[in-house]
């Protein structure tokens, strides 16, 4: 099946490629921003757009194949993982960047069958910087090789992860409890991007040593998991058990030493799961 | 004397120029990184080496002007704003980027004469940005002038700061839970980019419509301060009152309104002056 697979990826490439020309396009127009239900929720005519783009492109090539799309599962689609053959699509990875331009904004695809992700495709638009990976052949960024940065010193790191508002009171405490603990190892730097597929990239391709995150979605990680893992970093759940697609959460890092010590330092969280219906 | 402080920014703009591709050419090779006192303070050799060729460069052109360095501050040069023009540099703003390969790393020099900044100029080498500002004269990125966004409202708006490890826990307690009322008002989002120089450009261009932060230095802020000015933004001290270049913290934001608010927000801590001696 490995060459019907490298057919769907090098389409999925070309796909993403003009969906992220959409956005590139978007981000120079004055943007009318809808509200799904908070603030912090922001949802775009383009992010639905891009969707419809990249869904359709896909269906009319290879029309047998499964969907899970972020704005399609908001619209009440299912996000359950079969065995299908099935695209996991993340429209604009960075919506809140998007909508006031700060310049990480991506398009995130990953590709499964059996549950197993077979590919990813990861584009940094503004930066015009285009990650894939496929299982077995290695990361790429723009067709250059790359890979993890050799560090095996959590207190060498530079650590990634994103803060937002929790309405659960002790959720949001957690979260700040969690920066606090690993500050104090001290680590180099925390940064937050605004992108989980982004963050994935920047740890892929050795600018960062780790990330993690409890409370994104499938749409978010598809696409950077395989990035990270065939660029020989490590990628577990926040337990530090084997990472679960549809979990909502992940530790990615250079090493399993700095994973392992980020499950030690941090607390989790209930966040529920993509596919608990 | 107009046409004379033209003269040095237009000189300003081509050695940081050449400091920038420096810098470029040094994120492609393998860094030798030293460290001043601790993990999180990093220096390298290319710091040092870019601070030298700026202040040589402007010395040979301009003579009797004065300095203030980042690394010559850290070899014992002191620190104090005179009514003298002064050059206020900072060779590489976003120092663990750097080491990182994390792409905001900036060059930043700011220009004052009687204690007053003339100019600034930010380069943020990775994305190739150069923002300039000359007082009364607005302010550009590429030549093409930036403008902040229009929001007045907090809710709606992305805001930047940073966070790292503070020995004095009481500081560190404070910082953290300046980041938990921010998040609660609620914000859009809290983006850490790691270069102040660059966070100030960030929303001088309106890709963020705040940012504060305690326990910088002039020549973090001396560049971006007259470029967020310049592009119609807001810069206050930490209790609201006028912008002090010595003081080590800031508030920048598209608006008075918004300023205002992340005043009543954060607490303060002390972080001592610049010119403390």
């Amino acid at each position: 099946m490995a060459d019907v697979w490298q057919e769907c990826m090098d389409f999925g490439v070309e796909v993403v490629k003009q969906a992220g020309q959409v956005i590139r396009e978007a981000l120079q127009k004055d943007i009318s921003v809808m509200e799904k239900s908070s603030p912090v929720d922001l949802v775009t005519e383009t992010d639905q757009r891009v969707e419809q783009l990249i869904i359709s492109s896909i269906k009319e090539k290879f029309p047998t194949h499964s969907f899970i799309g972020e704005e399609s599962v908001a619209a009440g689609a299912p996000s359950v993982l079969t065995d299908h053959p099935t695209w996991i699509i993340d429209p604009i990875d960075g919506t809140t960047n998007f909508v006031h331009r700060f310049p990480f904004v991506s398009v995130s695809v990953g590709f499964t069958v059996k549950k197993e992700i077979e590919f990813g495709i990861v584009y940094s638009c503004v930066e015009d910087k285009m990650y894939t990976a496929r299982r077995g052949c290695g990361a790429f960024c723009n067709g250059e090789p790359i890979r993890v940065s050799s560090q095996q010193d959590i207190s060498q790191s530079l650590v990634l992860t994103e803060m937002g508002f929790k309405e659960n009171p002790e959720h949001f405490k957690t979260m700040l409890g969690n920066v606090h603990a690993i500050l104090t190892i001290p680590v180099h730097g925390i940064r937050c991007p605004g992108s989980a597929a982004v963050n994935m990239c920047l740890v892929a391709c050795g600018s960062a040593d780790a990330y993690y995150h409890m409370g994104i979605h499938c749409w978010d990680m598809a696409g950077g998991a395989v990035i990270v893992s065939e660029a020989g970093g490590v990628i577990v759940d926040i337990s530090g058990g084997p990472f679960d697609l549809m979990s909502r959460r992940l530790i990615v890092a250079s090493s399993r030493k700095i994973a392992e010590r980020i499950v030690k330092e941090i607390n989790q969280f209930e966040v529920g799961r993509d596919d608990a219906g």
